[in-house]
């Protein structure tokens, strides 16, 4: 039996069911043509995209935009020399279908990008909280260095950024995946939960980073480690890709690791 | 003659009059009281405001906010336990007032953080445009790598991330302080003004350095290097201070350096 992509798109989304303003949708591609081959990313890339083309892949399932925004406005761009209007020819061009898949994979209960992040720091055999924005590991004890070296072996980072001490104890880790670094997350996470450690992809420098300054100075024991938003999310987005795999075994399914954007110079 | 609270506020707002929304206010202290001292920081820290004290200064001028938000709505925070209280009982006791100047500084024109920057890239005597957000500095023929080492030197950083390669020739360069990295801000001054570096404070990890990403992925030579929030901001602060000094010679006024809040591990 054929698969089409509206088929796919029903499976990734079924379960969550109509999220208002979701940005979840097909940005490129008709959904009653025949899929023959599925690529995941944390985000179409152009690398990614033209991959997908090299594999025979007509589908890209990506978790972040394609025009550099959440909201994508940067797409409706007019001049034709941009960036973004040569990607978008080279879409149109390709043929590539490409839906996003953004809103319903943090809506999952647990959230699947977390749980590819907890399965890539092969953390699942720890007792784990989750709660709807974070999840809370409870860790053997150890120190926030020993921690920061296990968190960028298993996600292969070259570098971490931390605010507190590598010698400080270490039991209990919170972790926000993608822009959950905000005080609304993390407060909660130290003064609530009674995490030593927040561990997060991505968020307002004033905020979470600031809030840990002024704790260490009145003498409280908290640290912050910031793993980037591509690294703390494409974890998720290749569990999402194994996932793909067993559900239409049928069709090619390939996970496309997108390198992390930065290196410390 | 003794100077009030209240002098320093209209000499630090006058030139710019009413912004609506602004975030300027005096979050605490009485507009009456003679000032003492003048303590300017890019942020109120726990450790700026013990510093302050001993100091025997009665006003702290600061760019960011106290509670670790932008609109501050943190300071409502009623567990009396958090690093909120801890921090608004700190400031009650000390009787030290403080005065937020963000919004008036960056409508300054040319933006009095800006100037800041560019004096301390020691950049002030090459050709510069400024725009409302962002300036472009036309430097000698250089590289990438080059211009990175001279940040670092003259910030005084001991690392920068990098979105491109080090070895690229770069003349133009686009600046934009704090959390001006959009692609609303970043993609006018490569597409615009064609700068080669676009050097930000801060901004969304998938908006600038993935179109850089992407931009690069199809032949065109660009880079992006990102300071810091902080790091891009504080040099701005600091000539605020050498300003006010000059405005209320009879007013001990000192500048009080925040570190880096993360380090690279």
């Amino acid at each position: 039996m054929n698969i089409r992509i509206q088929d796919v798109i029903h499976a990734l989304a079924a379960q969550i069911g109509e999220i208002p303003n979701s940005v979840d949708r097909l940005i490129a591609g008709n959904p009653l043509s025949e899929v023959k081959g599925i690529v995941v990313a944390f985000m179409a890339t152009r690398r990614v995209l033209e991959q997908a083309r090299i594999w025979g892949a007509n589908l890209v399932v990506t978790h972040e935009g394609v025009f550099y925004s959440h909201r994508e406005t940067g797409e409706t761009c007019s001049d034709h020399e941009s960036v973004h209007a040569d990607k978008k020819r080279f879409i149109e061009d390709s043929g590539i279908a490409i839906y996003r898949l953004h809103d319903s994979l943090h809506r999952a209960s647990p959230d699947g990008i977390m749980e590819g992040l907890i399965q890539a720091l092969d953390w699942q055999e720890h007792k784990i909280e989750h709660f709807p924005a974070a999840s809370v590991v409870h860790l053997p004890a150890s120190t926030v260095g020993v921690v920061a070296e296990h968190v960028k072996q298993r996600l292969g980072l070259a570098t971490l950024r931390l605010a507190g001490d590598l010698a400080m104890p270490c039991r209990r880790v919170g972790l926000l995946v993608g822009y959950r670094g905000g005080i609304e997350h993390s407060v909660p996470l130290f003064e609530k939960h009674n995490v030593d450690l927040v561990a997060y992809g991505e968020g307002p420098e004033w905020e979470t980073p600031e809030y840990v300054r002024d704790a260490i100075e009145i003498g409280r024991r908290q640290a912050l480690l910031v793993l980037g938003h591509l690294e703390s999310e494409q974890p998720g987005m290749r569990l999402l890709a194994d996932r793909l795999g067993v559900l239409f075994p049928s069709v090619p399914v390939r996970f496309c690791p997108v390198e992390s954007v930065f290196k410390a110079v």
